[in-house]
């Protein structure tokens, strides 16, 4: 099976048809966060640390970071919060930027195996961002659309998805380093969103064998209880084949479903994660307490 | 595509591929709930129309009606109990029995199309039940078990669930009245459950084209904070092909979960439910009864 393997100087995650599901915090970005923009612009990385510690505490098992600041020298920022963020926590990281200069620098301070988040299909991505993935050892994200844009035939961004493994192939990487982003598409402006990229995750999981991710909480816009939406996607997605995500851990309704889609899986042992989580916490009514602690003595009983 | 239609005297329901997903409400059944099975063996059934009201409120398309009460005149209570609900309601029914005298009793009352639940694929079984099938014109849920038992394996199992088929056939009722029920296990006792049921689910779709229900909980049996595990296996099982379930609507989280899957298969047009039902909820505490009552007053005019 394929194996992606991320690492930290001290801590390894794999993504993996046969893995539990990783979850990689989006939260360190300030791309339509202003306040945050403007700190880190300004040297402020109060924030970047408290967005750590949270996704940390709530779960994450990588941490996405992203200093996508328009004006400021992004390069320098993104290399700074790099060291930040690996001074806080040992939770494997996602370089990300569209800029190739901000990679490198976030790459070259960098402790670790890291996921460059991302290539694209498009001609001058491949050749200016996989030469860097293999030269820092790294594995990477690819985003399946090119210079046509984004297509709205699953079919063509298998096609692209499938270029770009291909590609990388020749520079060195091999597929297990190569993370597919299907591209999942608004749901409630496309009726169709979300049974095409179930397909799609399917063929890449199935066909082209390899690890996929994607940012879950964009097939919800525009829509209320986005949560909601967020994680009927994500569990079904997982069924489908999905091996990680780029979401937001402290969605306590999100990380819920990922669990138990884990557990639907036969990715939670014993349901023993499962079990851990839930045995003590109290439910909505006051029910919910006494009788698990039944159910939970009579198990441990038996 | 595969349409099973179930009606009442003035509805219709349709269980079916290209359809929004189809919840059978559980509650009316005295299994395992000694005072229901008590009041209605002395001929109280005021819990009965409190079950079948708190059902329809809170969105089961259809219900299941179960009488197996030990030592009780079980066709009579059977029958009595299908001219109550379909005097309160006029969602289309399951007739729930393991007696074939009762079903017959149920049916001959019954104004509409049913759902007999059930036949498995043990020989009198199949002589007994397809006859009554046919005769009063129903679709019947065929029980993926034999003679030999309920196999552990899949293969074995949708083995069983084509000979049903087929016997069916022979009795002159079409696979498209065969709603076949695919066995879920407890994922807590056996680990490679879920992925079992997904599979089966899926060749039951794809291969014999037939439609499919399951009691839904029995996968969380024993672990706790068991409607997360429901609504994960709900979501996936939707996506894999599941068609309908016969669940408890009355627990929101489930609700929520295959609205979810319903948008996320496209078989929510324009997100319009889900946004009917989630725009104006405050999001947590006090939104149930009153949002409930809005819906049903705005049903009760559409």
């Amino acid at each position: 099976m394929t194996d992606t393997v991320i690492s930290s100087a001290t801590r390894e995650v794999v993504i993996g048809f046969e893995r539990p599901f990783v979850i990689i915090g989006e939260r360190i970005n300030p791309t339509g966060r202003r306040i945050l923009a403007e700190e880190m612009a300004a040297g402020n990385f109060s924030r970047v640390e408290s967005d750590a510690i949270a996704q940390v505490q709530a779960g994450a098992h990588m941490l996405d970071v992203n200093a996508g600041i328009p004006l400021a020298d992004e390069p320098a920022i993104l290399a700074r919060t790099v060291q930040l963020v690996q001074s806080i926590t040992d939770l494997p990281l996602s370089i990300d930027s569209s800029i190739v200069a901000a990679l490198e620098a976030g790459l070259s301070v960098y402790k670790g195996k890291a996921l460059v988040n991302s290539v694209t299909g498009e001609e001058d991505r491949l050749e200016s961002v996989l030469p860097l993935v293999k030269k820092y050892g790294a594995a990477v994200v690819a985003i399946s659309n090119d210079e046509t844009g984004i297509s709205h035939d699953p079919n063509e961004r298998f096609e692209v998805a499938k270029k770009i493994v291909h590609r990388a192939l020749d520079h060195g990487i091999p597929a297990s380093d190569v993370v597919v982003d299907p591209l999942v598409m608004p749901i409630g402006a496309i009726n169709q969103a979300g049974v095409q990229v179930m397909a799609l995750v399917h063929r890449l999981k199935t066909e082209l064998k390899v690890n996929t991710t994607c940012g879950a909480s964009n097939v919800s816009f525009g829509l209320p209880e986005r949560n909601g939406i967020n994680a009927a996607f994500l569990t079904m997605a997982i069924g489908a084949g999905l091996t990680s995500a780029i979401t937001n851990p402290c969605h306590e309704e999100v990380m819920k479903a990922v669990m138990g889609a884990d557990v639907m899986m036969g990715h939670d042992p014993d349901c023993a994660r499962w079990i851990r989580r839930f045995r003590q916490v109290p439910a909505a009514g006051a029910e919910g307490e006494a009788a698990r602690g039944r159910r939970e003595s009579r198990r441990r009983r038996g």
